[in-house]
């Protein structure tokens, strides 16, 4: 199991929008908007790397009003 | 009381006009065009964190020739 | 009542110290190390934005092995 | 005249003190600790763009607990 | 007289025309297609630091192809 | 001959494609999907850096679905 | 098994040391120097996310020279 | 024969000194303190990129008060 943060911008004026249809993904487990360099601040978990690069681009980057998302992996050192 | 300034990049061209739109808002007391990684600096002031929010969000944001915004609270530490 | 995340740069090599030590300030939530351009992500609360900034400030910034900080303040818009 | 916002990123643990040394700055019109990428925020003028970069470099940037500046001069388009 | 660099990003695949056009403007000096964040490199200059600010906004901004600018005037410190 | 490392931003759900249609470059040696900051890095070959500028701004930011790229030389020192 | 690009940043003068040293460490498989705003790029790999954060924190950032890191895991999406 | 744009980030109140001291390495045409995110844009030619990689790392980089380098080649596309 791999945890993340997905740091996201939004289009002006759709970041409520953007966290509430997040906050519908399977996987998504926090969805909050924020002031700051990025919008809404994400956390989510999928099986492994691979399935999480793919929660991001297949499933929250083709909803409407995302410009760009940063993903930062949990690590446990 | 929160008061903050909001750093805003333009569409290219549009800083003057962008500037003039948003001095006619309510809790906006300043508004300059500024060279440099951003194109206009605000002041402006709200209720609490939240309004704060929403007027960046539902007001400057929706203004027409608006790329980004960076909103920077001031806190009294 | 704030909530916010805070994106931490760390020196190198002190991510996970930085982590566990920033798990014993009271106000703070969560606290993991993750990969990208951030280091360590945590999770604290305040009673409004200047406590936030002060327990920024003069709690988490003191600790050893701290470079940069970002605060970015969760609002319901 | 020539007016700009200068946006400080402190050492850490600074914030307010730096604030505080900048006030007595002459020149300096205001100066407030922010959240976010920045620390502190200046707002100052000088009689032309080469007394602003003065101001910067050899009065600003010798206060202890200054890490990096960034001038972005008013300009009026 | 106020001299400055322009760190230009275009659109992708416009780096060359973009340098061409800009070539064009009266008070530009040099313009060159670099690799690096910034797509061209500008100098330039102008009567003050207004008509600088002009010159960007109203005459560089205008051309196609143009995403972002970042004007860097020269200081005599 | 210069070899380069390109970190590619792609537009949001675009990474796997674009990986794809650029790994048909020639000059192209690899490209893989990342998550972090960049979307797809992309390791390239070409005889001089002008035919490495080219390579990217007449051929791989052609592609569709490319929103910025990063061109790092690779240097002997 | 997980690979990854790790962008760096050096103290300045250091980078063909840089390289040089982390050409040494297990895991590994290539460093090259850069121009541009990383100075070196490395190639490696690790059984999973967790022992590639441990490779960076507790090897390649331990080495001297080293500014920041930038740990970018590639994806198979 | 290469070209390039090198902007600097100094250490804070060593711009005036950065540019003085820069001036005087062969290779070097021009040197001027700026204002905005770099403190001295430099511009330089070297034989080809890795002797510009040389000159950068091994003669611009010893200088004192130097935090940071970006090296922009000029490329004829």
């Amino acid at each position: 199991m791999v945890q993340a943060y997905i740091l996201i911008q939004t289009e002006v004026g759709q970041a409520a929008e953007v966290a509430n249809r997040i906050r519908g993904i399977a996987g998504v487990e926090e969805a909050h908007d924020v002031t700051g360099p990025y919008d809404v601040i994400v956390q989510a978990k999928a099986d492994d790397i691979d399935a999480l690069g793919t929660l991001v681009v297949a499933r929250i980057q083709r909803l409407e009003g995302i410009d760009r998302t940063l993903t930062c992996p949990i690590v446990n050192i």
